[in-house]
């Protein structure tokens, strides 16, 4: 049994590692840190009473000697403060901000700027040492590299919904439209007024419009693996908060280079993902409601022939492929487990 | 005090209508026509009690010569049966449904097809003396007609927010990109799996993608007022159902002909809508509840400098402004009337 | 055309206020005042434009002279602290707190106490001038007041349902209890755990059970009102919240004296709300939504012959009958104008 | 590997024994039957893919000598058409509908004649062979009995609630006030009014207040274990509904007969329950949130110092512990499995 630590456990992304080790055959949780500490989790949050009855402690004591692996479910910036000792000592460390989603300072520059925040990296010199942590494409990498820079969700929906569709040459770069609908739980736990009940309820919005800091790593990560060098990827990206609580849907739009059939289109998508075991590739209409609860990510992929472009679209549920179930598939393929233990999890549905 | 008869009362159409007739000072409800007659409207929604306690009665036994103008809030295929008889009369009838939203037979089987049902309407000789009821565009043929086919719901979103650009001729034809968010009181109060909570709860998904029926209303409209006649604006329409109650907000998308600063491109939209006192252009992101009780539509227009794209997004209430506010609107312009009686809501904040 | 001053105009209760004196005949808005000043109203709140686009201005720099009453839309001890200045210029006053609902000290510190928070009033010598704000009961004492305490959204369902039983002594101290949910709106504007959609949503909690404040002033008019002396009427209140913007339903139930028949039981609430505009008693089971939006307050009691016990169910809109609705009222009628005034509002529904 | 045979397999009930029947390491299913046979259930519910694609097949043809025990998750009057066969056979059957919760006629028409439907029980002799499925009390009946009628959501958790103090004497019969609110998935999968998105959202309200069905097996389960004779429980029972999708939250209300400490409830409760795996007692609010998804039962229960009165508040998942989950215990105990096999589900928060 391997043993991970956990810095951030407070947040969604902590109370997701918590219950997805749970019920790991192979992983376990060593020590829950977060600033926030002093009481048992299970305090804090009563459904895990009987599950999960940890202390959390502090980022001042964290026992480095018992932890296989570290998971930073910690905001942009927590991350690149500490992780250089884990560094030091060989701990693999998955990370889920932006932080080390990079491998660049001048990627991280843009990212930084587009969120509003300061945009000079702490330690530029790990950012080399560090992988996009994408196991559809990434494998080989993320068992080699001891700093995994887990996606951002909404990148996570848009990169595996255009992937197939980049490699395989059959669109354009001119643009390519996202428009992105997120649930509530993506603006985190902290109170505000993105997760203001009374300001959410009933209502929908597009927020900062073009400008979203996941366009960085989307068109990198487009154009490292397009197949026509002749092109250059842009994303103009559109992100809206939907009154559900967990579940993203991004719709995708993109001209075709040619006429080319629906069936040919199922084929690139589904030789594409083959090998992926969350990835589903469906000719139905995606729910967000068929992910809830679950590390898979569904995807529609379909030829409009009234003008010729694809369209396509991508459901996640934001706190599992799209933050920690993602991280745990992550940290399987680092540790050389099978990529899906511990996240076999049913739909919750209805 | 003018008088309106009000045939399909007890859905969600009638009750707008009801709501707004109530406080409208020179329009006042004749008479409540449904299929499910025999209670008084207050005895189906308590709400009403004591606002309008109305018997709603058979079709009957419409009473004609009561009635100024008459209201459909009715399904597709209802109106066609029964509009002639009104037209006879010489009593203005607004039409909520798909019957009388085009001058001719081929638009209509389009429209049909894409909703698939029966293509074929019942009096085509009618659809040429009807008047598309798009108060921004529409006045002058709004106040002569006696038959106006009040538009969809997501057409009215997109169509408000398209118009200028197309109008003025700053965009591309090449398509045009509208992705559509609607609440579930757009699918109307009989209950199916589109309106049932467990299943929308929590929940977004995609439908008709591509083969929405709004799509011709849309296309028909845009290529009517364009001012490049070398464009053929064909729209690629992905429409959603999000789990709000009331609201649709559309994102569109279009290739800038050529560079134009945000400046102009706000100019172009309020200038546009200067006489037009529902549309509000805004520079700030619109979100649904801005709207919700209202007959307001709110246009944010931006140009995305990255990719030269053009970025509309639009805002209503759908069962207000795309639905019985806007045919209250058309009333009053039929029977001249100032545009805004009745229709002086406040938004139901939050 | 009086004027009227709201302080604490960014919240809720302020939101309220300005709807609702938006399309009041004869009481405008003079000055916003709050704490989060500099901004126009229109601002924070863009739905306002065009409605309301006043600066919010500095509890500094409040314009005594153009006030003919002032709201006090303030959390609990901001009143006390500023109200004296009010009522040296003889303004009258509505407080929105708890700060004014008692006229003595003891009272004053048990509310205070189970709310946990400074239990000291700072300027006692008011108390004995102020008069609980419920109009149902104290028209004329409100009437002649100068500082109006307005109730309790909570203590006004209860007051409502439970006084003409109270009155008419059908029912035992034995006590009464009741059971109230309230829309997350009831926790304010302010971001917290209490209004986090991700912790709110598709869940029902209580909270306080036993010992929510608003006990005080319901036990407190009860025992005020009741006709049968040797009756000391206790309430045994649990306070929920569920995932509803507006709305209370508290369900209530206290012992048959004897047996009384049904139709008496309507007879007695109808004939006690005669002359209350706003209290709507009926026989079907009400829903929060028939509420939403208006002052109204709707009534349902049965007696249960199985076991010998009246029950009660009361609706209302937590931000209006419940806060500014009210507030509204109190202010018709101690400025002498009709009661209501600016509170015609249709049922927003659905 | 025992078999289960799924009648009534396309609602929320069968969905929810597909879902844990699909993690049970003792028990799979032979196969499903419902009167919307024809697809595979993946077709009718996507989010199966993969996980369950078993054909939906005809009550006419159901392969008895496939399945060790059969699930009825039929509404009402179903499973007595058809359980004889399985009566027969001695194939153990648990019904989820009210047909088999008593050992009398008189009792099921009393239920029969509260639900307002036909109260004639069609096999009245098998009635004394059934047993009431709840195994908090029943363990040794239920293993023996081959038709066990699982109780209803309601029941459960104001019985689970009340027996402690029932069965301990520590409240009087005068009468216990019982005040449920369900969440909209307890109407079932067949769309209508009471699960209607428009008309359920933001909405509350009570309905058969002192009538619902459940009242009779809560009643005569009461009585069946209290202590003491002298007493005859009688339950005024208010069931709500609540907009959320999973979640009953049941609050009840009782005299304590004499002065109890707190630290002495708790210990009754504790003790009671020590050997149920299900039931959680805390002093911490229960909040439905926390039971979502699983099996528990949560219970408060406290002592109100000022009334002399028993408070209790009881959370369950009305599709788990209300329904499907409670099945599967009642079939591990019927098949001599553990009573928690299938049922280790965490919770699903948030």
């Amino acid at each position: 049994m391997k043993k991970a630590l956990i810095i951030g456990s407070t947040g969604f992304g902590g109370l997701g590692l918590i219950d997805i080790l749970g019920r790991h055959p192979e992983l376990e949780i060593s020590q829950l840190i977060a600033i926030d500490h002093g009481k048992k989790i299970s305090e804090l949050y009563p459904h895990l009473e009987g599950r999960c009855d940890l202390l959390v402690e502090s980022p001042d004591n964290i026992r480095y000697d018992e932890a296989d692996i570290a998971f930073f479910a910690t905001p942009d910036r927590v991350g690149m403060e500490i992780i250089g000792e884990f560094h030091r000592r060989n701990i693999p460390v998955i990370d889920f901000s932006g932080d080390f989603r990079f491998d660049n300072e001048e990627d991280y520059r843009v990212y930084a700027e587009n969120k509003g925040m300061n945009s000079q990296h702490m330690c530029p010199e790990l950012l080399k040492e560090s992988v996009f942590g994408l196991p559809e494409k990434n494998r080989d990498e993320i068992k080699k590299s001891n700093i995994i820079g887990n996606p951002g969700c909404f990148a996570m929906s848009m990169i595996c919904g255009l992937l197939p569709a980049v490699e395989n040459s059959i669109i354009y770069d001119s643009p390519v439209i996202c428009d992105g609908k997120t649930g509530v739980s993506g603006a985190g736990i902290n109170p505000g007024q993105a997760n203001s009940y009374p300001l959410r309820y009933d209502n929908v919005n597009a927020y900062r419009e073009g400008h979203h800091q996941h366009l960085v790593e989307v068109e990198k990560t487009l154009n490292r693996y397009k197949s026509d060098s002749n092109l250059d990827y842009r994303i103009l990206f559109i992100p809206q908060i939907v009154p559900i609580n967990r579940g993203i849907i991004t719709t995708m739009y993109a001209k075709l280079k040619e006429n080319i059939s629906q069936s040919k289109i199922n084929e690139i998508y589904s030789t594409f993902y083959c090998d992926s075991p969350f990835i589903k590739v469906t000719d139905k209409s995606p729910q967000t409601a068929s992910a809830r609860g679950t590390n898979k990510c569904i995807i529609k992929a379909m030829a409009d022939e009234r003008t010729g472009y694809l369209f396509i679209t991508s459901v996640i549920d934001n706190l599992m492929k799209g933050q920690s179930g993602n991280a745990v598939q992550n940290a399987n393929i680092r540790l050389g487990f099978e990529e899906t233990l511990g996240l076999d999890m049913t739909t919750f549905y209805p």
